[in-house]
């Protein structure tokens, strides 16, 4: 509900859609913080050697929506060539997470959970895309 | 709800109370954002020159929530020196951000918004504090 | 000189050349450095108004080179998918904060400093693209 | 060299003296980027599952770094109160990474390597704390 408050009250006009807009810079931020949240759960399992890829991937992915999150957040001034492209890098991090994630969510509840942030995130990164013209 | 069930499923036990946790997290998350788009939304004002301080302050705010909101959702090997340290310099970082958006949330929207979510995020960090003992 | 160790003592082949790769990663960091450095000197300055466009593109630049930098530090299990979009994103950041601050270079030494810092990212990342084959 | 040639162009008084500042910002980099790579090579490692609690506290502390090097980094507007915490915050995750990664520095040379940016960047955030009197 922040997230759209702060896209209401601001100045400039907004570069998006505002619904496509709050869906990403949201679905950013929770799988930012699935993806830290599955790699810390990843170290914590007695199989953390199966685990290995899925960790790093959930590594990369959470860095990847911290900044993709940051940048669509950003209104003034905006370059939709970087804003595009950012989108873009995260649609890519977040099919490999859901990919790996989804191997093991038979047996890991929180790469089961992990898999669908990622997904959602990469489906409204997408449709801002989409958005975005 | 994404961060309770990634705690829930998490192996190891939680380093505190689960929903004092789980406040944290997320409005870590949330504050974040907040201060990340009032830096912006500042930066489009036609003010740009008062809000110099502002912008300052949440861009530190940001930086420590991220960093804060990524430690707290660890629970594997937990550091209880290190969490303890990074959530009082939140307290300070949300405490210096919320005094500087009050004074502009008169006549900037954004600025009460972000004020409001900086004060439930020093509050929810000064919760988890008394909940880790 | 602590990132070439760092790469030398790691168990896993490196993902590409290590030149190329040492170069990109200290190149991201010093990227994301001299932008975070610039948009906060823009952000001092008396026009700061006229500094508006290149506090925002520095500040996506940041976030950019951040998130590559840790992407490309990282040898275990590479998704070279993600690296690919990843590089490429950081291409496109660098190249739009560098055209920006060469704009201000000669009114303002901090942008003249930066856009030299984003032109050699740039073209460590292009490296790299390239070593990765 | 990026780092002073950017504080040297900086319209605003530096927060502290320079070459103090300089090394902070760059010790802050120079860790972050150690402990990135340290918790990666701990990933890549036969041993991974000893190497549990060095790569727990290696991310946390490449967290710590990365926002205390911005934070450093910001001339204008500064609020010493929060850099004050924001270092002593990176103190605390330094010794924490430096005292495990000092544990596995005889069978892993990463963690050698580590374990000194560590100590470098405890010893600079010391010296920075002193130089802000």
């Amino acid at each position: 509900m922040t997230v759209r408050q702060m896209l209401e009250a601001h100045p400039r006009p907004a570069i998006a859609d505002l619904d496509a807009l709050v869906r990403c810079i949201e679905a950013c931020g929770d799988c930012a913080a699935s993806c830290t949240g599955c790699a810390d759960a990843d170290l914590g399992e007695d199989d953390v050697r199966e685990m290995v890829r899925c960790i790093r991937l959930c590594l990369d992915c959470a860095d990847v929506c911290g900044a993709t999150g940051r940048i669509v957040a950003r209104q003034t001034e905006p370059d939709l060539g970087v804003i595009r492209s950012a989108l873009e890098t995260c649609v890519v991090a977040c099919r490999a997470s859901h990919a790996e994630c989804r191997r093991h969510a038979e047996h890991h509840e929180h790469c089961r959970v992990c898999a669908e942030a990622c997904n959602r995130c990469e489906q409204a990164c997408q449709d801002l895309l989409a958005a975005l013209g």
